[in-house]
């Protein structure tokens, strides 16, 4: 209990890392869109429908969200939730196959930004514990105009974290997360990847919870200086064109095949806190 | 031989009848965007590509679309195709549990209307043939402001020629209809609905062909007066940002549960045919 209260308050904390961080580049912005007034994030609290579950569930979450002239629109959800699977679910979750019990907690961030020079990130950490106990989580990236400096930063900050846990780590999630955020009826991935892990246990907990701390504080690291350096920046109405229909790709995969998505509508989830990551325009023409 | 070349000439007819029929309203348009020149479809073709399903599969298909000033996008598809389901999809397909042989052609049209007044609208009908036959369709609209007038005249359109055919088409294909097109995360209906059937085969094929036939006839006394009473009306901001979001939950039904869509998709369909139901511009504020 004092681990999950431990992973519990860290990512409360880094939400509202995240969240300063983000009023400030609000705060900062001179370029394009500077006549609008900078944003705060706004909070909003949901309970868990227990219904779904049966007795034993609870829990809930909080996003965060803001309407901003950087963020266009930009959600940062915090949850922990805990129940039984249903037998069904059962066999398809490393230590639940017995009784079911779940208990689990993480951060979700989905920014999507106004200047289109600027990438849309996602980013979700998590830890989980059945019979057996995990961390789970990761970061990507979808520019819709590319800066080989903003790709080689982001991935270089990603890799540092990585190689000062394991020397593995880097290329096992690189390519983990290339294959995982992939539009296999556009044949392309939805942008340029990053890092993405689950089922970590390496037996030492407080290492993997120190991993799954790095990447969340990373992720300030790796995507903080990308917005500084572009959200200034002039843009035409082509680049903002290229924009709506790289988020119009997005939502394709969020929709059709990402699990977090289609897990949590069809199981009951929080429908508002999950469709959070849709883009607040979209444009298929 | 001859009833599949039938049915497959009057998809290319009805085809020919809608296109002109929007391409006269594109002409008659005097209200909001009338400084805009009135648009015409252009036509594409495209061939089924043989190695998703085996050396026996073939045909292909015609996308016919326009972006218009009363059509924002639509697109306007006709396509035969012939081919053997693999040995997991025989035993869910009527006909074609020994040999997997099928046949099928039909049109689909998806219209996303510039004007917020003016409801989206769907249809479509096919033919089937495996050791069975039979035809399926349907038409349904999603308006994101409801005139009663035009609800009324839309079901009562389709009442009409459902009645012609059997007393108890209406009821069963409207409740189809509203059962296929809801969105269970949302728990609402996609739009006002409509008819939707499939598996027709009452052993008179003339008659079922002719029903069929009347449904895509009907196509265009259900929608086109909607049409005609609503895109010159002027509108507000509030009642386009409705649309944009009424839209955005298209998409979501479209992605998340369409069964044309997810199956197409996954199956090696023709991407830019099946995504042609996607609005030109969503929103998920």
């Amino acid at each position: 209990m004092n681990q999950q209260q431990a992973a519990q308050d860290w990512f409360c904390e880094l939400r509202d890392r995240i969240c300063a961080a983000f009023e400030e580049l609000e705060d900062a912005l001179t370029g394009p869109f500077n006549d609008m007034p900078p944003a705060r994030f706004t909070r909003k609290t949901w309970d868990r429908d227990a219904a779904h579950d049966g007795d034993l569930s609870g829990g809930g979450g909080v996003m965060s969200i803001m309407h901003g002239r950087v963020f266009e629109k930009v959600g940062v959800n915090i949850s922990a939730v805990h129940g039984v699977f249903s037998p069904e679910f059962r066999t398809k979750i490393p230590g639940a196959e017995e009784d079911g019990k779940y208990w689990a907690a993480g951060i979700s961030l989905v920014a999507h930004m106004r200047n289109p020079l600027v990438p849309s990130v996602h980013m979700n950490t998590r830890h989980i514990v059945t019979t057996k106990s995990w961390f789970g989580g990761g970061m990507d990236l979808t520019p819709s105009i590319l800066f080989e400096e903003d790709n080689a930063h982001f991935h270089g900050t990603l890799k540092n974290i990585c190689d000062r846990f394991d020397p593995e780590y880097h290329a096992k999630f690189q390519k983990w997360c290339a294959e995982y955020f992939f539009l296999p009826h556009r044949n392309e991935e939805r942008g340029i990847g990053g890092i993405f892990y689950d089922y970590i246990d390496s037996g030492d907990w407080e290492k993997d919870f120190a991993f799954t701390k790095d990447v969340g504080a990373g992720f300030l690291d790796a995507f903080i200086p990308l917005v500084q350096r572009r959200m200034n920046l002039d843009f035409t109405p082509e680049d903002k064109e290229k924009q709506l229909i790289k988020r119009g790709r997005y939502a394709e995969f969020n929709l059709l095949y990402d699990r977090g998505t289609t897990f949590g509508l069809k199981t009951g989830g929080n429908v508002e806190a999950i469709l959070m990551s849709l883009p607040p325009e979209a444009r298929w023409p």
